[in-house]
């Protein structure tokens, strides 16, 4: 809350700017005026009650940018009571985390004069967001202006608008000073610290918090993986069957990890008031559509599409398309296998540098077409489940995750699984787990950092050299930065980036006892990720919206499905060792029969394991149970009240 | 609320006792003056404002029962404010359930006239048990006549007397009317039809009934197995190698059927009104005892024990403890082995009717031997979790189940996976499998039912014998049913029941290849084991506290762990089958690899099964997302509300 910037107008009194709304710049003034005064209007009548500003443009700016930019702010009043509204915990005087209310706002730990400091930057343009994505119609028909933009009461008014593209975009500002200090703190001090995940949770909310405290959880959990890596990949090259200890260090590991990760987020969650945090009711999403009928939730107004229809598109459509891009992408595996012999019968045939060099091209331009095929993928996954229809954000998310998941640990995993199992070539797969992490590696890296920083830094120049043009040697003021942030790309989330952290996961678990430098790659990848998402996050991208985090969501039981996957194949891998044929010399059943039942053991193991560790830590335990245990007595207290109220009347 | 009964006292009005409390004989009259006054003081002054009066002997009875038999009733005013401070779930006017208030008690369903039919009989004597052991004390040090028994403010008084013995016992009586009803559409009609669920919730709780509705629906469940399993004995005794398409249609259907209980229970529970109910805090067990010390919960004084020290009681005594009956058993299962040698080389001497008889003979004494080390076994595990001094019942169950149902486990079914797959006799493992099935069946029910019967079969007639000499041939009134029912047997809760029923699917999934059959036993001592456990509830035991149950609890874990082993078990004995071995006569390799790979699909195929299937039926997530969807809007409306008297405050 202690945004620098102001809007200077001369009919409003100035307030600090949050959001920038943009609208289509051929929008109909009716609409405009329409959605400003049902914005500014009071709560009681339905409104929103924010501030809300046009973007002034000097008049001589002959480079007609879209001029209906507008700017929304919030009295500090109107915001403590959105807090109340979306249901934010905060630190209460004996340092438990409960519920804000205005009503007892005063005995909040951060409560001082006016109540500043209480709303951090990220929740204050939250609680901006959540009122405008609840401001509903009332008896408006449609909107003003647009016969065809239908409303019926109850509607949320920016889901519409925002289907139709009327309303272009809606986003927070960055705050400069803020930032600057963020981004001093989390990547520019060049020694080894931990990053600052409550300046992070400060300026853009729980969610990405939480993205960055996973990845450095993770990166710290795989050093030892790596120490311990090292050694065997410089003594034993070749004895890869000696990594038997060593693979079922790492089984055991990444259980203990993993559940120790749940007690950690909790605990950040926890903090951050988000884990005892009621689930507010989900609007549809903006894009959902269907004939008209009754919510019978809410029993309101809205949209409704059969369940049947949905089902029908993702069993006749959606499955059997993602079941034909698996078989494109075992065609292209096979297309892959091709070259490799083509590459080693040409080495075969006459050894000398070139051609050696020659035996990795398969690899990397494999790997290269991996990647495109995941990105193309991803499209044609998010338009298919867009067109599914789905009512909620969360089902959408779902069902994309789980298009997307399947496809990329195929695409990703199947050679290596041909190569293991299929082929039983260890040398081959060795190197071509290499090929295939250091590759997409280097063009994660590039994709989603460089590349955005590189499109970005044109587009500053060119901004910034019309800013100078109209203002002269000023600093950028308001009226700039607003211009730049608008064209800056949208961060869509932390889908990709848990995605990739998902996928270096699987290359250092699945095959583990046959290449134990992966965990030693994955660490150095890790670190320049840390750098260059954090680099991304307050350069590159539009800020987003915070969300109100409580986990990893789907990503943790995503890991915990690739822990067991991992089981088997490690389990296989190693009955697969010539050092373990030689134990068995006679028969193979018996072998096996060992093997197979180390593999069961070590799957109880980790459901026991799993079972055993409890969520929460115990102290964060006794503070839940004691805000579950205030509220009843609350609740008996009231009880108590109206029975004396009840017996003093009767006795009247 | 029908109950017939009623005290007939001069000092006080008559009402309807619903709970009797059985103090010892020789408590010293100052202490029952006390405890009295707490139970009827006014709410307002900490007391249970509850109706009590002592049971009335007449004098001429020279055989001196305990005279400090107490009945406890309520107005129906006390027990509906009792209603939501338990907070019940009741069902409201438009057919959803919604949590009981007195403010709003017109608009729930059943409710007309000053309040009767609201709340079941089981209800009424559940909240007045919930308002006793809620009776705390207040600034008393000790109880009035025993300086020894420490109190302190806030301990539950009644918890404290049970603890030191002075409180002998408190039940809930038996109403006539309702109880000749209840058994007759039960278990007297003998037609074939569902059990009445929603009249055995009405009477004995929903724990109770939804034991009964689980027993009937896993009997159901267990039907197409016993059909398809009749034709396999019939025409194909010897081949069980055939039984790999059973195995696989039973592996599938104990997964489905265990995943849509579920469901079911949660139809069951949300009709009740338990599913959206929430859990009242947890008071400390009876026996629980420490140091006095703050629960950091609650911020009471209250018994403190360093949950170090338990740790060690568990892993230094109980773990051994249990490892060293886990040994003992498998001595004992060595025995049986040697007897079933010798029992074998007797019959191949002289093989005639009396040796061949004398086959079964080890498998019966084997069988009966399991029971009693069984019974043995529990009263040493109860024994021990006391010993552990667990602070909370629940965390008490968990310890217990868990120590009972592991040797339960290995001891029922140690000798058959040695001989399944150390002896690979598969004709030993039928054998076995039947004779120990039969045998403990008949145990169970003699045990359970006909031996408790008899016991109080001869009770009933001692009692009746005095009432006939004290009152003439009148029928038995309020005091002889009261004598009657302190002296019967306490039903020790659904744990015994749930454990034969999970000892049988045991029976009936691990090793259904071999011995189709079992599911025939199983369904065929299911119904009647209906009508016993029906009869022993009305006529056997006192009548239990209702259970607010929402679920089977620990049992669903118990019998869905069970169903995997039993994926692991089955695939196991496909494998060792002769046919299978013919299919690949080469190498046993290749069949250990089909087998295993097999298991892994069915066990992968289970648990997204599991995933698929949503625990809860639609409807009723659409009616609980109803409810929470209301209470949001009702917190919106009251925010609203506080804002605009703040600024109507603001402009005065």
């Amino acid at each position: 809350m202690q945004l620098g910037l102001s809007v200077s107008d001369s009919d409003v009194s100035s307030f600090t700017p949050l959001v920038v709304l943009e609208l289509a710049d051929d929008t109909k003034a009716e609409a405009i005026t329409w959605l400003l005064n049902r914005i500014r209007d009071k709560q009681q009548n339905g409104g929103a009650e924010l501030l809300v500003n046009q973007l002034l443009f000097p008049a001589q700016d002959d480079q007609k940018p879209n001029p209906n930019v507008f700017l929304v702010g919030s009295t500090l009043q109107r915001l403590l009571n959105g807090a109340e509204d979306v249901g934010l915990f905060k630190e209460f005087q004996d340092g438990t985390m409960r519920g804000f209310t205005y009503a007892n706002r005063e005995s909040f730990k951060d409560f001082n004069g006016d109540g500043e400091g209480v709303l951090s930057d990220a929740e204050c343009q939250y609680i901006i967001k959540h009122e405008l994505d609840t401001l509903r119609a009332k008896n408006e028909e449609h909107v003003p202006g647009y016969p065809k933009l239908k409303l019926y009461p109850g509607k949320s008014v920016v889901r519409r608008l925002q289907s139709k593209g009327v309303l272009i975009q809606y986003f927070p500002l960055h705050n400069k000073e803020d930032l600057k200090r963020l981004s001093f703190s989390w990547y520019k001090k060049f020694k080894l610290s931990f990053q600052p995940l409550d300046d992070i949770r400060h300026y853009f909310g729980e969610g990405l918090a939480l993205y960055f405290g996973f990845l450095e959880y993770f990166t710290f959990a795989l050093v030892p993986m790596a120490l311990i890596g090292i050694p065997y990949y410089l003594f034993d090259w070749e004895d890869y069957d000696k990594y038997v200890l060593f693979a079922v260090f790492n089984l055991v590991w990444s259980t203990v990890f993993l559940e120790v990760w749940k007690r950690c987020s909790a605990t950040l969650a926890y903090g951050w008031g988000t884990l005892s945090r009621k689930k507010a009711f989900e609007e549809p999403r903006a894009g959902f559509h269907g004939a008209l009928g009754f919510n019978p939730v809410t029993g309101r107004e809205e949209p409704v599409y059969p369940s049947s229809k949905r089902q029908l598109r993702i069993y006749l459509v959606s499955v059997p398309f993602v079941l034909l891009c698996l078989y494109l992408s075992f065609y292209v595996m096979m297309v892959y296998f091709d070259m490799e012999f083509w590459a080693i019968n040409i080495y075969n045939e006459n050894p000398d540098i070139a051609t050696s060099i020659l035996l990795f091209v398969p690899s990397i331009i494999y790997a290269v077409v991996i990647e495109i095929m995941n990105l193309l993928y991803r499209f044609a996954a998010e338009f298919l489940t867009d067109w599914e229809n789905h009512r909620l954000e969360s089902s959408f998310q779902n069902h994309l995750v789980l298009k997307v998941l399947v496809f990329n640990f195929v695409n990703c995993f199947a050679s290596l699984f041909y190569i293991a199992f299929v082929m039983q070539d260890m040398v081959l797969l060795r190197q071509s787990l290499a090929t295939l992490l250091i590759t997409s590696q280097i063009l994660n890296q590039v994709m989603e950092a460089f590349l955005p920083y590189w499109l970005q830094r044109r587009r500053n120049k060119k901004v910034h050299k019309r800013m100078r043009r109209l203002m002269g040697d000023k600093e950028l003021p308001l009226l700039g930065q607003v211009q730049l942030e608008t064209e800056m790309n949208t961060y869509l989330g932390t889908f990709d980036d848990y995605l990739e952290q998902f996928l270096l996961f699987g290359y250092v678990s699945l095959f583990s006892c046959v290449y134990p430098l992966a965990a030693v790659l994955v660490v150095l990848n890790n670190i320049t990720e840390v750098y260059s998402d954090a680099f991304k996050m307050c350069h590159v991208f539009k800020r987003p919206f915070s969300e109100p985090a409580t986990n990893i969501g789907v990503w943790q039981l995503a890991f915990e499905t690739m822990s067991i996957i991992a089981v088997v194949t490690n389990c296989a891998l190693i009955g697969l060792s010539p050092q373990m044929k030689a134990y068995f010399p006679e028969s193979d059943t018996q072998l096996i029969l060992i093997v197979v039942t180390i593999e069961h053991v070590l799957l109880a193991f980790k459901f026991i394991l799993a079972f055993v560790i409890p969520d929460v830590p115990k102290h964060i335990q006794v503070n839940l149970a004691k805000l579950e245990f205030d509220s009843l007595e609350a609740l008996k207290k009231r009880i108590i009240e109206i029975w004396k109220d009840m017996t003093m009347k009767e006795n009247n």
